[in-house]
């Protein structure tokens, strides 16, 4: 996979491919990366990238030009037609079912802003996914690139190992992960539940079910109605219904 | 305002601090940062920081002495009670409002987990929010927690300039932003619309107005429920319901 990230603060983001799983990914050949500064193709003798917004109001507009001109560039030599997507907060909120679209892709070019709004041109005319990463206020579209890149890469073929894929098992079953011990058994006094030492295999799973369950009931009760839930899953809800009363 | 974060992964998260805003904001005095490696206060002899869950399982579990040191040595000298944030998918879906609320402390500690999950008594004992940026899998909480500061820095008295702090009233209404366009007036063909050009005021706000509600109507119908419309929006949807069918 190709990803070049379009951002006018490369030094924000070399950081993060320079660490843990995206570095070994990236040594190991499963994707290039290519941090592009749109300033360098602005054709405007001062290099500005951005201009007062048309019908007044405050803040600047990132202007179309050099946008354009930096994708054209990137994309050029791409064989198949790549994914350009926009960080910004009016975009669809990014999810694992997008994360797993990404992943099938071979080029993805992300275009990040900086404080700005985007000139509309470049949404209607270049890109082809507008997405945000949370309803929630960021400098600019840095951040959502590397969470998209970090959340893309580990999703490649033979980029986790197993030990560092069992998070991504337990989201995929819709529920939040069910309470997690290790060891001191006792720590400070506080213990670990009697029955995760018990060795009864059967009843230690029913009891995570129960708790994971438990968790999403209490947490996030919008993700519990997204799922198909099990007659056995529907009973133990009832029971923690009456419990949490 | 201090943030300490604790992190395995303290390179990854350094060159964020050194860029735009968080770094001028650093440079102001504005705030205070601390990376932790909580590695450093392992007293186990291999310097090993998870272990393998009680009652089996796949993945890895951080163990609670580590972290329940480093919290409170950084803790230690803090005159407030400090909020302790871990990152976590079970946690708290990050939200505007949120990063209001840890705006007005004085102390954050942020606490990263990597791969692994935690211990449940760090949750039950040591921190006092848990927080999830979204609902996609990241290889660890050093993204959410950058986040969480750049969302929170930025929210801090005399951090942003007037020009930076529009984006933020946008969000503030509610509602997505409108689309924004700025030079040239023509590029490659395509066109401002004529309206934004036509210094009638009062008809380019109205315009605005309805692009906006447009804009949320068609892509997050979730936030337009959230929100008291005027009795002028109201008129505005029927209308934008009525062109968009």
């Amino acid at each position: 996979m190709q990803i070049d990230i379009l951002t006018l603060f490369p030094e924000m983001i070399s950081g993060v491919f320079d660490s843990s799983i995206l570095k070994r990914a990236h040594e190991k050949g499963k994707y290039q990366y290519n941090l592009v500064n749109f300033r360098d193709y602005t054709t405007n003798k001062h290099q500005k990238v951005d201009d007062y917004p048309y019908g007044g109001g405050a803040g600047m507009v990132l202007t179309p030009q050099p946008v354009f001109d930096a994708v054209e560039d990137v994309t050029r030599e791409s064989g198949t037609k790549p994914r350009v997507v926009l960080m910004c907060p009016q975009g669809e909120p990014y999810s694992q079912t997008k994360a797993e679209e990404l992943a099938a892709e071979e080029h993805l070019v992300i275009i990040c802003g900086h404080y700005e709004g985007y000139d509309e041109r470049i949404r209607k005319h270049l890109v082809t996914d507008e997405i945000s990463i949370g309803d929630y206020v960021l400098t600019g579209g840095e951040l959502g690139a590397m969470v998209i890149v970090d959340s893309v890469v580990r999703l490649l073929p033979d980029v986790l190992g197993n030990n560092a894929s069992a998070p991504e098992d337990s989201f995929s079953t819709g529920l939040l992960e069910h309470p997690q011990y290790t060891r001191p058994a006792d720590f400070r006094g506080m213990k670990v539940p009697d029955i995760l030492m018990s060795g009864d295999h059967a009843k230690i799973a029913s009891w995570r079910k129960k708790e994971s369950l438990r968790r999403t009931y209490r947490r996030r009760k919008d993700l519990l109605g997204k799922l198909e839930l099990s007659k056995e899953d529907k009973l133990l809800l009832e029971e923690i219904k009456r419990e949490e009363v």
